[in-house]
């Protein structure tokens, strides 16, 4: 390193990417926001007044042979992911890649070989690992607070209403990879272990301007899986919700039932005559996974300066885009489809 | 008894009469409602068709002669209970007396000693001693979840808007008579103790067409206490309250705390866009209330029929009309008020 | 009828029909208990002296020859349901039948054909349809407050351990109908629709003991399901949970989401040092739903004596015996399994 | 300003300090933290590391000295807080003092009397008022919400035991100033007017080890008071409670409450047949807080650069330390103290 603190460039300066470059800033240990890439310029200008930085690169690859980019926060749309991520790791920066991790299972084994060829750490940005709500509940778990883990069942609703690229599921792989990735992982964390069969059902009942156009997008989506290991998982998910952000996660076990996260946000409640009780939603995943999104960023710090493996690999990625993509095949083809075994036997 | 049952007649048959004679018609066990008294004859003969019942006294000293009448549940407004109690025990008939049980000390003596001289059970209607949370809360403080009681603090608004003769304090004792006496005897309950001293503000904010007229009548009172055995109380109480029906105790004590009571009553919470999330308030001390004063009738059967003292004794209600007094003379005066130890030391 | 209120007869006196009889022996209007069967002597007369009541009949059919018996409630062990209640219907007494409705689809037709050709009522036993805040909810879609119903996920789980014939899924038909067969009547109701496509999971996870000898056994199930109208549904069930009776609705709109149950029962909430906030969970079904049950044995009688339809009719109990099976097939076949349109296309 | 940014010294490496330190060294705009003043070498140098700091002074003295402070954050002891603030003042340096302002009026006089004479901005660490939530209910109250403000009942209970300084109220002011300096600034913030009398009531219930030496000491008091608007208010404070960080509000109006605050911190339940419902309590007001400093460090920053009042004045700090000492009176005087009415005169 160029300093005594990991030089971080992050690509992609929209809304999330904002927030790891935020983090970097000020709010992480050992680390400093060297540089952003983005090609827009007004969003790169905006982007650098907010974080109170000199330096933006137009392309990504500029970034690449600056020096005192120790490593690389890629917040790009998932079709770019795998070219940036495989040409960063020829450059030897580390990287953390935003989620879902690609688009098929085969540019994950890419991305995954690149990193390890070039000793970089690859983290995948699954930062529900790193909210103190959820590793308190993995923790209580771990101590049987519950008994054994029968059914973990994780759902997110979120109130974006996706872009045009994201109607089309053979660009974006839809709201399985776009928003219930996060609750693939949650399953996989909980139960730890792997998906083997999944059926899916889906519909669009939200965005009827797609309807037309893309027959096969769906802003609403129920899954059902069990485990190699024996256990049951469900997830539901949902696009263009009008009610906020949701994401709550039950796990069943032998002993009990655990739940994590709250629907409410402020903790204000006011109850007159005409509305009875009343409280505010949760707006956005910003507020919600704020301080998980500074743990991630501050893990992935820790792991590259401590040479420890990252807390969530290129493996967890890839394995959340086979469920996505068993979850999408499963929807169209209206049965439930098996987990190739023979990647599952490669987990251990 | 001329049955195997108890004979119940209520008097009184408003909102807060149908509640027990519903109970004794059908919800408690060895006892039959037998009659009720009720000079309004519209207000009665609804009663009756309610309760499939065919007798019904205008006045209550009919009731008095009728042999099939064991006990006598006291209903009507505060200023006629001395009488009437007096007159019920003279006729050897067991009482159960709502709150507030009289007007002054004086009476309360009167009534005690009257139940004493004719041997016959007197019991003050405080249903929260009954209430499954309460008595849930007691236990627990019991088996010292909490460590020892610090501080007692309970709070009860309604919605009800006080009628005509409410607003005169020198008729009802005001709130902390009609709606606080329940509070009052739950700061006895939980403390194990009895009132020292007493310092109470109040004031009249929203019943603005009593102002003029009554200028003493408050509509929000504020009462703390200090305790004979050093713990602390705290009281507030309001009427015409718009929101909804609400009675909370919260208990402090020296290795915890704990809470009785929520403000939302069914359950059902929606959440959309305009409402954030929202569900109703409880709406009124019936529905909170409605397996309490079941608990309470059926106790009061027990304890005539067992033998046993009542759960809320005479004294228990002259010890809180005593407190309503106190509080009532500490708004006046606005100071605070001793209450006279004397008394206090009968209570052992 | 004899008398000038209806006369019932409960059929079975164990713990679920102790509810029903206590009802109609006083908290239902226009309604007597009159007898009760039970072919158990020690039960039959327990239950008399709870309920205060002279005559019990060790066989069913001699009730049906009491002309004092206007209406039979049916808690027997579901393979008694055919039987007993078409012997009802022919006798002429009106019926009001616990779920789940019978084993098969072949037996529903016959008990609805014999309660037709006979005219008497026929109402099944889902009493959450008479729950206030199901019912509330269902208002309150009504009205619009999350705009179209998009998925419907109910869940139920018990503590009681299963009886030894219940393992036997040929019995009993499994959770899916001991339990779950409330929340395939609430997906109907909230819906409006019919089940389309189910896909069951399930396994044994806290019944050790069963699984040797019953390998078909399930403790815990996972259904997800589509309707005839396009809309989602999910359920998930129970049996021998380890935490309390959890029964819980979520019900996601285009605008907005809905909620109904609470796992807390008390409303009291103790917090200290080693427990942290602590509240009791619902401890049985008995807690949860005893007002239900009461609105339901009024529904029932009230439908009787006005010649109005009961509000859940033999096509309902029929059409959740339906998915039960189709459930369990799933669950046996590991694949999704379509309703039968031909029946589906009687509904209207 | 030496440079574009705010240059601030934290006065005092404490705890507290340090959550100052943390946010001007990183998280918020236009300020960077210069350095630190500590007395304690252990302390500065363990600060410096945490912080990535070089710079502290043993003596607050030295950094007054210093060109590149131009504001400091007092967090030390209150009894110094006077001269540190004084001296600041004429130095020509910024000052945000935390909370109790001072241990008397004549002290607070004194220090906003030198804040204006130089110019420079006094804002107190009155942090609530940049809480989310606080601020959230102010505007739900301002947009009529629960109609007119009647009663605000503020409480702070915090597990922090005493350090023995604290035990001497002529040192500490006690734990209204220690405690519920906060609940003091709520009631004149959210009632918008002063207080007129207040009467209080406290005891020692958990110091054991502090009665002999010091009898004034209490750990738990209830404190209710009148406004000079007619409007009510009560407060609850305590120390060494072994159940959490428990802060609330609740503010009854004409139209309805509003709560605000939560004793649950983590969104996390488990529910099993030993422990019921459970959930961690608030751990501390570092945890409940966080991002309310933040929220009024760069506040403080804004006022600065802004030259805009600033939100919480020396005004606001020096009414506190006057409720502070008139109810530390009342306790000591049992009974009820009014406010000096020449000086709430001027607030205006």
């Amino acid at each position: 390193m160029k300093s005594d603190k990991l030089g971080v460039c992050v690509i992609g300066a929209g809304r999330a990417g904002l927030i790891h470059a935020v983090n970097f800033a000020g709010r992480v240990k050992n680390a400093r926001l060297t540089a952003i890439a983005e090609p827009n310029r007004v969003t790169a200008e905006q982007a650098c007044r907010e974080l109170e930085l000199d330096r933006h690169y137009p392309d990504y690859r500029q970034a690449l042979e600056d020096d005192a980019v120790d490593a690389m926060v890629v917040v790009t749309p998932t079709a770019y992911h795998k070219d940036i991520v495989v040409a960063a790791a020829d450059a030897g920066k580390h990287i953390l890649c935003e989620k879902p991790m690609a688009m098929s299972v085969a540019e994950c084994d890419a991305m995954i070989a690149a990193a390890e060829k070039n000793d970089v750490v690859l983290q995948i940005g699954f930062m529900r690992r790193f909210d103190q709500s959820f590793v308190y509940a993995k923790e209580q778990i771990k101590q049987g607070a519950i008994g054994d883990v029968v059914l973990v069942k994780s759902l997110t609703r979120g109130p974006s209403i996706p872009q045009r690229w994201q109607y089309d599921i053979a660009k974006s792989n839809g709201p399985l990879a776009e928003v219930n990735s996060h609750d693939i992982d949650t399953l996989r964390w909980f139960t730890e272990s792997e998906f083997e069969q999944v059926y899916a059902i889906a519909g669009n009942y939200r965005c009827p301007e797609a309807r037309q156009e893309f027959p096969d997008f769906y802003d609403n989506v129920v899954m059902v899986a069990t485990f190699v290991n024996g256990m049951q998982g469900s997830i539901d998910g949902a696009v263009s919700v009008r009610y906020g952000y949701d994401a709550r996660l039950e796990v069943v076990g032998t002993e009990g039932v655990l739940f994590v996260g709250r629907l409410d946000q402020s903790g204000v409640v006011v109850c007159n005559l005409s509305s009875g009780l009343k409280t505010p939603a949760v707006e956005s995943w910003r507020n919600r996974f704020t301080e998980a999104y500074r743990h991630e960023d501050q893990g992935f710090v820790d792991a590259v300066l401590n040479g420890t493996p990252s807390a969530v690999s290129g493996h967890d990625g890839k394995m959340a885009v086979k469920v996505v993509n068993a979850g999408n095949q499963s929807i169209m083809e209206k049965k439930p489809i098996r987990l190739n075994e023979d990647e599952i036997s490669l987990i251990g």
